[in-house]
């Protein structure tokens, strides 16, 4: 049974392996009326885009999304008198469909990839599981396939936006080096202004510093991307098994190369008594449902497995094979992954904001 | 939109209040023609229940479950001439309901707390969400709810026996006191032998004392389980969104009191190099598809939230109350949530087990 | 993957075979805070009772149905210092069980049929399905599970009512023998006050005279139950595949016997010209979604396969096999099918009542 | 709630307008492996498209067909030294989406129906749903959207044709002239030699005549296409609600302009008598699953609402107004109908075929 939809009122289900014709998806569920601005979705999208911090990966994708369906002219503009405008549509309640042609494909840097399992990467599983694979760039198990996510994701943002919800991810840490938590917007409305998208200053040359100088040493560097909700209304949450934090910790498992999901005082919890931690954050959820608290979450990124070091693996039929990375690859990913944090974080919204108009008579 | 049904071919969906009529669920998908033993899923209930472990509450609840549907009389033995046995039965294929009476009610223990929200508790959240709420033993937010996933989780776990598949859990750490980490099947299958439920003899006497300690303060305090998978297939998973650590994750952040989950490394892989991460465990997940290595994650709880020490709290009206916790209550769930963690894990391997039957032509 | 789940927001997922210790099932979806009168609950059930009209089987079970979960005192009764009626429960927005003990089981009626395939049942295929079946009165494949569809269709047309929606199934034609269509609500009402459940009483004795000439030839006869919708909320129905008129057609054809469903004009509409079928009626449903007329449709059943006369049929070894059914059987089971119809359609109606409260922002 | 998907397991989820940029849907769960030949596909959506055959509308639009992931080149023809063949390609398990460009719109043609709702047709019922709608050529509600099922059911065609599974629909009636059933394959398989899609060659002149002559009134006309599948496995559908005859049923109503389903004897099993019945078909179905006889069921549809002959209706603001349909029209659409019933056939049973997969241990 396939895993390619995530919600269940808004909806994505999402299709595209890396290197072929196109990625994209469709969002089912988004409400009829809502006011779009497809250049800000465009704008989100370009957040993620492979260049687009000098830290990540040199491949160069114009990456543009096409939406194919489920957007209107708004009437009270053409009513008005007043031209259509590009850049904004009116959602119909009809599916938008959505897609990104993967213009830089270069399949044949991948040639010698057609036979070897890389460390670290889901080549064999997949191969194990469905009998064959598409192995240009990791064909679907790429990270690639988030652009799809993102660009739903900035859709279900202004729904939420509606409703006054605002998400705000940024990078908690790289490796050894530790950003302080603040829950102050301003400050994490910065993120976009420096590399490494984390909103601690003095963080932010140390990080940087570290992922240069594992990008020398042809190694890679994991990190924890923090996430911060505000403005949520309470009631949010359908327990007992689709509790808010449950379908958030999938959404985040769900992400390439996450290994850890922790909400409001996490892994550290564990620790501590209960008289103390009933006076801590509860992450902004209790028994599964949103307080109206801010939300308070972090997910645990792995370093890439890509490398430039030379690696001992295995080929299809189990011969050792030494592999050295060549092409373009990420040093470390929690800067690009900051927005597909906030692009799960918002379908996982969108669908329990949905789902939460048939709690009552 | 209701959240309680978890799985999609092996599907339990989960009914009851605390001090309502009974508790219990259904098992909808199991395939026909397995032969279940009756006596193992209640011996699994009885793991579960208040008073199984001297460390838990005193609350003694008989917890017989009742199958009302989907099993039959096994055709072979009948026609072997052999008597039918009250612990054996076949599946049917048809749904398999069960319910747990709620024989040791007491609901006049709670009527203070009608109009009291207690603190970490999900009193406010409940009845923000609904408009009322069921205020005895905190109604469908208990965890005795999670009875109904232990006994799915023990018809699930016999499927999965059927393939080859092992899940134990154990308790990793109490506070701030951690067991070793082992892969030793024999270690773990020892853990009912003890209060705790670790696999570590040398941490069980300081996790004891411990609990025994933060019960005598009037005080609470959290813990890690750990979760160990050996002999699952290769294959399971449904990438891009239902990736098998992506339902672990949301399985076990739906258990009450967990705050966190990781697989693999988890959070320590962010702080390491790929080239080091590379050679770790991968967690048996590479993908989101299982490896066919072993399986092992970490779920952690906070203390619990009630506690015999007095605390500040509001009511319905917003007026400052005094609380102190009468009645009977964990200082802590670890213990008691080994075979909850394993239940999920099972209803999950088991769900992707038959969903990976689609898988190829 | 199972099948006993209908409904997405409202939905009812089934259990129990005919003769194991129980037939029931799960309401999850019903929003919080509908009063609930659980008498007219159990007089809908009584409705479709074994025994309930003198034309049917004289097999008689109490069948009372008895509420396990989701309900609870009202409270704005108790704060008003009245006690609880017994009659009268608020819904919490959780999991509503019910189940209805099969009392009057007699097992050993059918031990004969344990190896026999009978004509026009499902015995073969389930067996085919499943590898074995609960042989005794039809197992899962027994009419009697509709009980559980008339319970949860009984708490969904309260639900329903809360918006003035009315719905009247009633019998339109007993083999040859037709009614006269009418939209007269209160003829509609009046269908319980004969045992043939038909809105037209000139047309009651000669089905009478039918059904009980019929019996005593040892033979059955089919039908046709049409149904009457008035006040249901226009745009309801989910284009383009979850159609308000193709999720009716499905609900009717999963009740037992069921072999042709039509709306509006139906099957005539086939023979007609545009400029004439423009101006018919639509049967309250264009493009798949309500527009506020009042809904028609008919469900034409088949003759019961059970029957006095001797019948040749096979064994499992497939040997030929002369059955005559003993015991109590239906001649004719559309008077008892009248308000399996109307469950099933408030069933369906309750859902895209709840759906439709997503259809805008 | 979105109801633009339709199956579990071989699931399709359908996007676009009328006049949009692209029509078009994503399969999601074919399993990995098939050979898919998508020339065939393109000449089942040919058999669909506008132009067809000479009795329908003159719109003429290339309808051709791009994929656009999950499927690949097979791999066994390029290690052969193959060059790979544009037509043919294998599954890869993930997504297969496609579109199919909206070339020859022409949305001018509709200005003039921005604000008058169409007799018969859908255009307030979506405004009344929605709040708004693309008005042009009906926007979602036009036929025009069973492209997309049309594609996706060529598709699950090459699926079920591995299992030896076979699907033929034929045109049955148009308007009062019936043609004779058959369940000759060899005649069933010549319907598209002639244009009103019919397997009885003396039905043929009789049904071209009338559609001829209703077309010259201005006027359209009804008919009903039947279906025969042959070589279905038993065990096929999941009692109690998802049947195999109830899921079809759901598919047929779905369909643009459908108002009846019968299986089997139909309606006129109502008017049987069980001795009678009993040694009748069943239409391949028994308690709703699969017998493995073959499948026969009818499919009703209405006349086309959109005629020539002027109509008076109403606008958004209730003015009346009289509607004389210019451009292009079908006077009768079930010959075009037969390649839509036969897809959405294909893909009930592509579910059910996956589905059946997980009824045994």
């Amino acid at each position: 049974m396939p895993g390619n939809t995530i919600g269940h009122l808004f909806r994505l289900t999402s299709f595209g392996e890396s290197h072929g014709a196109a990625i994209g998806g469709m969002v089912d569920g988004c409400p009829a009326g809502l006011e779009l601005d497809l250049e800000a979705v465009q704008r989100e999208l370009d957040r993620r885009r492979p260049g687009s911090t000098p830290l990540g990966t040199s491949r160069n994708e114009a990456d543009r999304v096409e939406f194919l369906s489920g957007v209107f002219e708004i009437p009270s503009r053409l009513e008005a008198g007043m031209t259509a405008r590009n850049d904004k549509r009116v959602t119909l309640g009809t599916p938008i469909a959505f897609l990104i042609r993967n213009a830089d494909a270069k399949p044949s840097d991948y040639d010698a990839l057609k036979d070897v399992y890389r460390p670290g990467h889901a080549d064999k599983t997949w191969e194990d599981k469905f009998g064959l694979r598409d192995h240009r760039g990791g064909g679907r198990s790429s990270a690639r396939t988030t652009a799809a996510s993102v660009v739903a994701g900035a859709i279900a943002r202004q729904l939420l936006a509606t409703e006054g919800v605002h998400v705000h991810a940024s990078v908690l840490s790289v490796g050894e080096v530790s950003a302080t938590r603040t829950t102050d917007v301003r400050s994490l409305e910065r993120v976009w202004q420096n590399a490494v998208r984390c909103a601690d200053p003095d963080a932010v040359p140390r990080m940087t510093e570290l992922i240069e100088r594992v990008r020398a040493e042809g190694d890679s560097v994991g990190g924890v991307v923090s996430c911060f909700v505000r403005g949520l209304p309470v009631g949010l949450g359908e327990p007992v098994f689709d509790k808010l934090d449950a379908d958030l910790a999938k959404a985040m498992l769900s992400i390439n190369a996450v290994k850890g999901f922790q909400i409001g005082m996490g892994f550290h919890a564990s620790t501590m008594r209960g008289s103390e931690h009933n006076k801590a954050t509860q992450g902004g959820v209790l028994g599964g449902i949103s307080s109206g608290e801010d939300i308070t979450f972090d997910v645990a990124f792995k370093p890439p497995s890509t490398i430039a070091k030379s690696q001992l693996t295995t080929d299809r039929s189990g011969n050792a094979v030494t592999l050295e990375a060549k092409g373009r690859h990420d040093p470390c990913v929690v800067p690009r992954a900051v927005p597909i944090v906030e692009a799960m974080t918002c379908l996982v919204l969108a669908d329990h904001l949905l789902r939460q108009r048939s709690a009552r008579v």
